[in-house]
């Protein structure tokens, strides 16, 4: 429903969750999977809080509307778990989250994702534009060892 | 778990959970509740976002970490349906969600709660700040009115 996802696109996240690697993401920053949601650290930073995490549900759907519940329900518990998780592994002082649906809202990947990010002191997370470019494999990989140490 | 609620904290949100008023919400404000979580209009507002809602649980979690995962499914039922009700009963063009855990994560009541804001064109959500003080009576129930139109 309100759809946006252009004819003959290519999942990123879909490759993603059959094994695959894209300019993006590899398998290494998966930190998580269960089996309808998947915690993989995001490509995409911001300059002071890095490594945060996208939970993904195992199926494409494009947005909140289309997501049938089960899938809602086991993003919130990979949420939740993740958000633990971030918060004993970065030592960060909080945690936000955040999902956008439809370009206006700010979304710009066809599969439903949610943003758990780790929060600082004065880290001014609203106010600041996400870094150009994706973050390198190797500093990805650093906070997905981090963050796996933390979860069971 | 990493809890900042003050002692004595007089709760806002389960004071209207009870059937009571607070400076800032009144019952009129309620657009849905089920057996677990309840969806009400937000008494700040942000400037292009008028009108947005605030889904909580119905009983006295401070955050994600406290929140037991029956309560964490039903909010995110309410925020889907409500997220499918704003776009039709505002006309916006899209949904955003956000949720706050912790002072530094710019959490700043101590129930958990879900911000579900109408999105419009260029209408600079990350970049803006709330505006001052709360919403009017008169101004939150012409949102809450129109909405409940779109919830069966």
């Amino acid at each position: 429903m309100y759809n946006h996802e252009p004819p003959g696109y290519s999942c990123p996240f879909c490759t993603l969750l059959a094994g695959g690697e894209t300019p993006a993401n590899s398998q290494r920053d998966i930190v998580l999977r269960t089996e309808l949601a998947t915690a993989l650290i995001s490509p995409r930073w911001w300059p002071r809080n890095l490594g945060h995490v996208l939970v993904i549900p195992n199926a494409h759907y494009e947005n909140l509307y289309d997501l049938p519940r089960e899938y809602g329900h086991a993003i919130h518990d990979t949420v939740r778990e993740i958000a633990l998780a971030l918060r004993a592994a970065y030592r960060c002082a909080g945690i936000s989250t955040r999902q956008h649906n439809e370009p206006v809202g700010n979304q710009d990947a066809w599969h439903h994702h949610v943003h758990v990010f780790p929060r600082y002191r004065d880290d001014n997370l609203y106010e600041s534009q996400p870094l150009p470019g994706f973050a390198s494999g190797e500093e990805r990989w650093a906070y997905a060892d981090m963050l796996r140490l933390q979860i069971n």
